[in-house]
């Protein structure tokens, strides 16, 4: 593929208000699906003087060109070299892949980040970059039923939670301006060493995913679709998440195995402490009593 | 308590137009929550013609009237004596103990129906009643967040399943009345064996209020409630049952914890494949996809 082909014109700017002048001049986004193509959508909508470099399979690229959210785009990483700031959007171990054959393709000096769910396995292979490459993992706690670049949205991490975490020493002033990129997304960034990230996605997001995916499977396989007609709103809501991708949470899984394991461990207990307390109705009401006034901590610190 | 301080006079009722004449001409409902008020509600825009009288505490049937709910109130069962449809939709054990009292304020025929979501034990309950009374189980599938007399609306109902569970043999007249009130009521009935109702509640509905609570309590233990500020919508709407009431709740649970046990079982073994299988992208895979496909068919089913 020459170089030609791998180019698509700049796509047409719609006129937005910019949030200062651009943190970064050249923004290169490795993977564009929901995460991926809001970020393009709200740094060209922060940032109007600002390129937006897009990289992903050629139908990908032009779905995101067609929804103005790229201005230049590529199926290869040769295209981000002269980024000033690499965002890796894939799953992660694509990411990992990426990550690791950077170098090849930059040799000037770049600041790099990702979105993935799971941040140790990504901060260790980061400290293999040469030393014009420097890493600050990133996970930005947007999320939506819908997934791909059609699904994207300027608005995707408004108000949510942006989370870095940066390498062992130094580069304080690097941390400061992924804080302003997250912030000029509208999202709220805050810096979580990689472990404590981990451990705690492991409780907040991926049990959550496996109890939901597990609970569906259980459900579905004893029901059958006759059954699932006679389902309320609990299940509706309960299973949504078992809607996710196969792929990103086999990632996630993989490289968080170890602080996902004793989540498991915890609800398989808790699980198995209320099957035998089903008819015991102050042991099994101290369960859903514990459930209620977490519940009710957890509907107050509902974010926009 | 006279019967004068019992009574609440009739409050004023809306006009609003008839589902043909009255299948039921005085309806007793007993316990006005969310399922016992949307019933009185929906019944009364039903059917103009109808009154519609309600048992419970006094602040709830105050709220009753102030809601328009309910034409009559009291606090004990004296006021149904006179119903020929009395709904009993307190919790589940609280039912069987009001089933059991009924033939001490009754002794001209009526029909008796519930709507709570075990129906086996009040099937073996009802066997108890003296002819004069004909119980047909009954579970609305209405279900929402909110709670209480506050909450009820005359269109909980609309488009969604009414199941009821008959009596062993015959009473075809009376399952029929019972169709067409659920039908007034904007609801579709389907009659179903008590047995298999239960068995599929255990997976449809008991098991994802024992997972969605299970979780919140996991969750809330190891994040904390600084940790829970950094959650995402599918934690959200994962653990949003875990909000239910407990009472209700330990009601359903102890009637049917010969079928919620196995589904509990299933769910566990399922985890504890999952644990096993969280680096190995292809196992863990599987189950991933499976839950799409569940899933997928599930959304398909999603009625109005």
């Amino acid at each position: 593929m020459s170089a030609d082909e791998r180019l698509i014109p700049l796509t047409t700017r719609e006129p937005t208000p910019a949030a200062g002048p651009p943190v970064f001049e050249r923004v290169g986004i490795v993977g564009l699906g929901l995460i991926g193509g809001s970020i393009a959508l709200a740094a060209r909508r922060a940032w109007p003087s600002a390129l937006v470099i897009g990289v992903d399979r050629n139908e990908v690229v032009e779905a995101a060109v067609a929804r103005h959210a790229i201005d230049v785009a590529a199926a290869d990483l040769t295209i981000v070299s002269e980024a000033d700031l690499i965002v890796l959007a894939a799953p992660v171990r694509e990411n990992l892949a990426l990550l690791e054959s950077l170098p090849d393709y930059i040799d000037k000096p770049a600041i790099v980040t990702d979105v993935g769910s799971t941040k140790r396995a990504m901060m260790a292979a980061a400290a293999a970059l040469p030393a014009h490459l420097v890493f600050v993992g990133g996970h930005p706690l947007g999320g939506a039923t819908a997934q791909g670049i059609e699904a994207a949205r300027a608005d995707l991490f408004a108000g949510r939670p942006w989370l870095y975490t940066p390498p062992a020493a130094g580069h304080d002033e690097v941390l400061a301006r992924l804080f302003k990129f997250a912030e000029g997304l509208g999202a709220v960034p805050h810096a979580i060493e990689a472990d404590r990230h981990d451990r705690l996605m492991a409780f907040l997001s991926h049990l959550p995913q496996l109890a939901a995916s597990a609970l569906m499977q259980v459900v579905g396989d004893a029901a059958g679709e006759e059954g699932l007609a006679l389902s309320g709103r609990g299940l509706q809501d309960t299973t949504r998440l078992a809607a996710s991708p196969a792929a990103i949470w086999t990632d996630i899984c993989a490289t968080n195995a170890d602080d996902i394991g004793p989540a498991i461990d915890a609800l398989v207990s808790v699980l198995r402490q209320a099957r035998e307390n089903l008819d015991r109705a102050d042991a099994l009401g101290r369960l859903f009593e514990a459930a209620n006034r977490w519940r009710a901590v957890l509907t107050d610190k509902r974010l926009p």
